[in-house]
């Protein structure tokens, strides 16, 4: 059986809405996610990087995300045909292990819990595929990386992307 | 560089001496750890596998462990020549990961915790070696397995096996 590693942040949870509302309404600013198409939000404000990367180190502010559309029916039908793995970057957020941790088990509590991986570096992982939004994580990685796109990663060329959860069910399942 | 990847409890972590004296001191016994060759605490009083458990579920239980002799230095050393991961299989005790988190930083500092995984199926681990003293860890795991001597794996054959950190010093840097 194939396996899937399938990034969090920005794939299965939505991320830059929770976090450019609490800026915008903290610093008076109507930042849109339009204005992210190609960066990061502490790219846009860089004088606010460390405030930007404190609400992130909020032991909560995991918990409560939105499920980013189609994620739960496709990942559902993706593990009858494959071994799905959750790999998430959360060392890089060490406060944030457990808010992921039940939120995982919140929105997807039909994957096995031995299946998730709170890592940091993701040449650890051993899949045939990963799908995440961070193209770094691809450059040392064995399979075949796949991008989901996000405001970030808009200009990235050179990856096979998805643009939403359909079109990573078309991907595996048509 | 080849990589290898060192599981915690019963290898960096002295997880059996702790538990055992907690378990001692409420149910008045006097078990020792020679008691213990070949099985876990759960399955010599498994009348009690409940309360066995229970110490582990604490949130603080892994934050003090003792660390196993000479594993700083051999690892230090290690980490010269090979690429270090850190693979605990967190997952089956979620409560435990910022006291793992915490141990780690604590301790092996020198290692960069973008090396920490949280996991649980370690099949998920793609490296060249994996330090661990569970052989089920081996079954799908596709680089060399290395079994760390531990009382409840003393009768396993059929493995490479090192007692101590001098044989991993031993097997790997001589």
């Amino acid at each position: 059986m194939q396996r899937i590693a399938i990034d969090m942040d920005e794939v299965m949870a939505d991320f830059v809405p929770k976090h450019l509302a609490l800026f915008n309404r903290d610093f008076n600013e109507n930042i849109t996610i339009e204005d992210l198409k190609g960066k990061k939000l502490r790219e846009y404000r860089p004088h606010l990087k460390m405030e930007i990367r404190n609400y992130i180190t909020e032991p909560t502010f995991f918990r409560d995300l939105a499920v980013i559309k189609d994620s739960q029916e496709v990942i559902k039908d993706l593990s009858k045909q494959y071994e799905v793995f959750i790999t998430t970057a959360a060392m890089e957020y060490p406060t944030s292990f457990t808010a992921k941790y039940e939120w995982l088990k919140e929105h997807f509590g039909f994957l096995d819990d031995m299946n998730f991986v709170f890592c940091g570096d993701k040449s650890i992982i051993k899949a045939d595929y990963l799908i995440d939004d961070h193209t770094r994580h691809f450059a040392r990685f064995s399979g075949q990386g796949i991008l989901f796109t996000a405001p970030h990663n808009v200009n990235e060329t050179g990856y096979v992307r998805v643009n939403n959860w359909q079109e990573v069910k078309n991907y595996f399942l048509k």
